[in-house]
């Protein structure tokens, strides 16, 4: 029902690229905008306050917009929350959502509380642009690679470490991974989530990235595949390798021979405020991740742009790298 | 818990205009932005879509903004709904939204949709704005008066309609209000509820309003304090009038002796996507109200601001106006 709805609003209401791009009525001056909503994934209310907000800014970014001039919060307070749960959860829910825009040197002013059975938190954010401050994704070529700026498998570190109180998933993967394991993969996630893109929003501009969107809710091939069908050459993206982190490519075999798939291996694992997937020319590409690792993160280049008509395909002989964040 | 939420974040994201209001980085270029999102209140998807917006814009005319360059849709479908409720509902909800969208001038250009136990409908609306495009609602002198553009009581219209499927309430009406009454006050209330504020808006310029909100959740009297406590002026507004939908005083005091207070008298009933409260010279109010009654609707001089120190009431020999809104 929720696809059809999405198809539905994907219709009208021009869904395709990570922002929406406006002209306004001033001459020169465009809207870039963006909003997300969701339901928390971490235990902890701060990080969670701060992945809310990453997560809506990464739309921005996903469009190389660097700077963000406003965002607004959403908030759906859990009636399920006793009066004292709600004292502590709350302001860190908020609190680690200010910071967070803090950080990313832009403000919350604005927003809207309600109470709602599940809690909510998400928020708007909006860039007011010239036309050199944004950068359309439709301009991929034949022969650029595809970089990406955070590893996959953030649903399944979060699902592994539910599962260790849920003693009848627990029983499934015990044999293949440690608690410690889990608990690392877990907090690297976390870190990944909170991590903003906004370095990489930058050097979108410096490296003439040609086309870019960020990996969310749909997984990578998901929104490579989003991506290329927008593109205006007839090309195709092949991903050929899979940074993942550290152990949960096997925790994700292990659970889809149990009956739960995730999809990880075929691109289709959802991710939360997942890294930037870019294209641009090879040069460009290494210069790029060299950048990103000056910042102390890893990146890598995952695929390759090749003439073709807009399908995006993981490669037969995909490569997995285990990502490990803690080293 | 939810009023502490509201406090603390009204200290922390400046909450006190109905919009925010921030410069860009573009000289003379400010952006007016506001959200909003609720659960559904009356019974018609197509026309509560058009509410949602309606409410969402709402905001932004409040600040005398009547061009919105952009909104965004948030929608939560309920979990609740069986497939065949969804595919009859979810896309009326989604056209009520976008067609109110459109006669509003403006359109949808993103959003996010989730599945939530509570249907959430809602949205984003940014204007990009010169200075001379929206009015900072600080300026209320002693010797305006108070000029109302939609009638109360829409909350207790919207309850009173549902009592009819609640005996145990109905029994508690049904001596002071015919079934046919409710009905057409439950109707009243939609279409006020649709209406947009945005005639209202532009009269705004035209008419030199010193300082404007909209009535919605806190009901006129809360609504009225929040605007009085931002004047630059030490003033206290003085409402002597309340205009009502047609049979919802009565409705309130009986159910209020019946132990259920909207406190609709005292001011505090809730409201949704109500009119503009605006704080004008006594001619220029006169020539608004003509204006709107031109475009097809009454509005009311229900109260006047005198010297003070920043303090709203309800004065003691409260008039209330029975509001027939289908004559």
């Amino acid at each position: 029902m929720l696809e059809g709805i999405e198809k539905r609003t994907g219709e009208q209401v021009g869904v395709g690229l990570d922002s929406c791009v406006l002209p306004t009525r001033h001459k020169g001056i465009s809207i870039v905008q963006t909003t997300d909503f969701f339901y928390p994934l971490v235990e902890d209310p701060y990080m969670q306050g701060m992945i809310g907000c990453a997560n809506v800014l990464s739309d921005l970014y996903a469009m190389g917009v660097s700077e963000c001039d406003n965002m607004l919060m959403l908030l759906g307070v859990s009636t399920e929350l006793s009066k004292q749960q709600g004292a502590v959860v709350n302001p860190l829910m908020i609190q680690g959502f200010n910071d967070q825009a803090k950080l990313a040197g832009t403000s919350i002013n604005g927003g809207q509380t309600v109470l709602n059975p599940w809690y909510i938190i998400g928020g708007v954010a909006s860039g007011v642009c010239t036309r050199d401050e944004f950068i359309i994704p439709d301009g991929a070529l034949e022969g650029d690679v595809i970089v990406l700026t955070k590893p996959l498998g953030t649903q399944i570190a979060v699902n592994a470490h539910q599962w260790l109180d849920k003693s009848q998933w627990w029983d499934k993967i015990k044999d293949i991974i440690t608690v410690d394991e889990v608990k690392t993969a877990y907090l690297a996630a976390m870190f990944s989530m909170v991590r903003l893109n906004r370095t990489a929003a930058s050097l979108m501009h410096k490296h003439e990235v040609h086309a870019a969107t960020d990996v969310t809710g749909f997984g990578i091939i998901g929104h490579a595949q989003n991506l290329v069908s927008h593109q205006k050459a007839n090309v195709d993206f092949v991903l050929d390798t899979l940074p993942i982190i550290a152990n949960m490519s096997r925790v994700a075999s292990t659970a889809k021979d149990h009956g739960q798939d995730f999809k990880l291996l075929d691109g289709y694992s959802a991710e939360t405020s997942g890294g930037l997937l870019m294209c641009l020319r090879p040069d460009n590409a290494d210069r790029l991740c060299k950048d990103i690792l000056a910042d102390g993160f890893e990146s890598w280049i995952v695929g390759r742009v090749i003439s073709g008509n807009k399908q995006a395909r993981i490669a037969g002989d995909v490569k997995v790298i285990e990502v490990h964040c803690f080293s």
